[in-house]
């Protein structure tokens, strides 16, 4: 059993300050400022070159792969951590559209973060050849894949509402359909239990500085599925993700496996904090994570609806529905948002209307849940936002 | 005039150690280490998601890269920084293709860096329709752009040699072919002047952590001539690169010029260190550099022949046509390379049979240079290195 409040102790929360904010920024983990400085102090300071190998730079990708891979059911050795989640969809994607030569379609919705979107549009266009990306309502996506959809790219848990798709369902639906499925799992990694391999997903990708507290621009991580792992022959080939980098051969040959998805030098700083937060999560199991996140989000949604009638929830009511986030919209969201973050409690704001509050049980209880109801309701009251001409439900997806 | 005695005394260098490796990864500046603690406790820690607004986190990309473009010969705001240096070669080759659509042909030579060649050759099996890399001889390189070619990509400085190809000279002859001229300046930012600028070069990428010591992964920069800047479309359109990143519309906008250049998230932490070695770069001319430089490798070239008989000089003996390292090749190169390593004198050793040392007028002056060279001439006798047999002149491209 996971001991919370041992976890929380590990983390340095500002005075003052109830953070919901951990779905878009973990905060800092207490040991990383000293891991970070051993890294730069006795590593890259004594050891300067040598550190690649003295210090195990060069294997962090892989190691560190592994350690998240545990908390996203992946099999051992298919997780490889770098670059941005930018970088690692493009990867994903281009590999997996490789390997379903017949069909020119990646197939996504509406609720997708927008740079998935970008980042398939800008593939396509290099690719040329009627590559396209289509996207749907995110309620209507299991009913769009059909046989011309080579990819789906879905992110399992909406940005903004905090919706969770079936990965199990609509992975099943993809490989009926001959399609392969590739996964963002931004706001699923270490906010919710994940099963790749249960799950049969194709390609998977994430970062680590939301729930999995790494820091300001941690890096991603993709995974590819064993099955594909000697198949999928990388678009971005890089000499890290070559047979033998140290080879300097002039013709790309892929590595091993996972191995081919490095590109370039990894960010040996920011491993070393994303290395420190994976200590506590080592602690921790996803099953617990999750009942706890439950009751955290089913006490803030039932406070603020008790307390804040014009707020209306934004997030499926069924827990099993949702990820680790609660949203609330309101016509006035940016200043409510900015009224909170002026009181101390941050969460963040996505336009047009959205108030967003993640729930993130290593470091947040039923204390921060209730703190941030009060602050919350006075802000209404306050503020005048509740009144009747603010009733109105429009509906915005 | 640079007071290379004051900047020395900012980096801290290991007792015991001659480095002379700072062209593959550079020293640890004394103030990053405490530069980086401020960015995880007082930034990171203490205003957690304010920070990309409040620390100005967000813009650190072109602040940063407003600082290397001025090393480089660089115009106002034609500098990014993000990513690895592969990724940003894969930007740049993208872009410029694009750019010249009816040509299929990347130019490069045999002494680049395998990276970029690897990343040229996925980019070429993406983009399919014929598209293909093709490699000369580095001295075959001019002669070889013709009106087939629509890109150039050339690292100015060979990693392995050190010889330099003149910047300006090649551009102008891809320009009257009506080629498109991308440059590698990995071995060249903070190693010898460039002029982007002058030289009229179309796109520039190189990386920070050899000669600008931004330490292990430091992050990469791209360069686009004000010229194409708004003509430049990016092939990995990611959000940080859109028009207005935070509308998260559902369409990707490329932003306004060099932002555009921008991918995903980028590392805080690395970037903190680097502004910590920047503002070392500050109080320094490249054109005090350069002369320093030249000093240095004179001195130990001269050194090193008068010792070291079955040594033979791998780099340009005219300092005008080599970058800031020095290369000796010896068929037991290796075996000589870690008996200095061991030895405190780092350099590094690149299959098949070469001995680099870099020459970082920074923080390496005559002591190291003489020292050195005694240390290597101690090697080589006693290790017997020096039988006739050795004499051989083997020579290897």
């Amino acid at each position: 059993m996971t001991d919370f409040s041992a976890t929380r102790a590990l983390f340095h929360l500002p005075d003052g300050v109830i953070y919901l904010d951990g779905n878009s920024l973990g905060p800092l983990p207490k040991a990383a400022a000293a891991r970070v400085a051993r890294t730069i102090e006795a590593e890259w300071g004594e050891m300067l070159i040598t550190g690649w190998n003295k210090a195990g730079w060069m294997e962090m990708p892989s190691r560190i792969g592994n350690r998240i891979g545990r908390l996203i059911g992946a099999e051992p050795d298919t997780v490889v951590i770098g670059d941005t989640l930018s970088i690692k969809v493009y990867q994903a994607l281009a590999s997996a559209l490789e390997m379903n030569p017949t069909r020119r379609v990646i197939l996504s919705d509406t609720g997708n973060f927008p740079s998935d979107l970008y980042m398939a549009e800008g593939l396509c266009r290099t690719l040329g050849n009627g590559y396209r990306l289509k996207t749907v309502a995110p309620e209507e996506v299991e009913a769009a894949i059909d046989e011309t959809v080579a990819v789906t790219m879905i992110t399992e848990v909406d940005y903004r509402t905090g919706r969770k798709h079936d990965m199990g369902r609509l992975t099943a639906k993809a490989h009926a359909k001959g399609a392969i499925a590739v996964w963002d799992l931004a706001h699923s990694a270490g906010a919710i239990p994940v099963d790749l391999k249960g799950a049969g997903a194709d390609f998977a990708v994430g970062c680590s500085y939301k729930y999995l507290n790494s820091g300001p621009g941690g890096p991603a991580f993709i995974y590819v599925a064993p099955r594909h792992a000697e198949a999928a022959r990388p678009a971005l080939s890089g000499w890290l993700g070559h047979e033998a980098p140290f080879a300097f051969d002039l013709s790309y040959r892929p590595g091993r496996g996972i191995e081919r998805m490095r590109v370039g030098t990894p960010p040996v700083l920011q491993m070393a904090a994303l290395e420190a937060s994976l200590d506590i999560w080592d602690r921790v199991e996803m099953a617990d994570i999750r009942a706890r996140s439950i009751e955290l989000t089913e006490r803030f949604i039932a406070g603020v609806e008790a307390a804040c009638p014009t707020l209306w929830l934004a997030s499926p009511r069924n827990p099993a529905e949702r990820g680790s986030q609660v949203s609330f919209r309101h016509p006035e969201g940016y200043a409510i948002m900015q009224a909170l973050i002026a009181r101390g409690v941050i969460g963040d704001f996505r336009a047009p209307d959205i108030l967003r509050f993640g729930f993130t049980p290593l470091y947040i209880g039923e204390a921060e849940v209730d703190g941030a109801v009060a602050i919350l309701a006075e802000v209404m009251d306050k503020a005048l936002w509740d009144r009747p001409e603010y009733k109105v439900r429009a509906r915005v997806t």
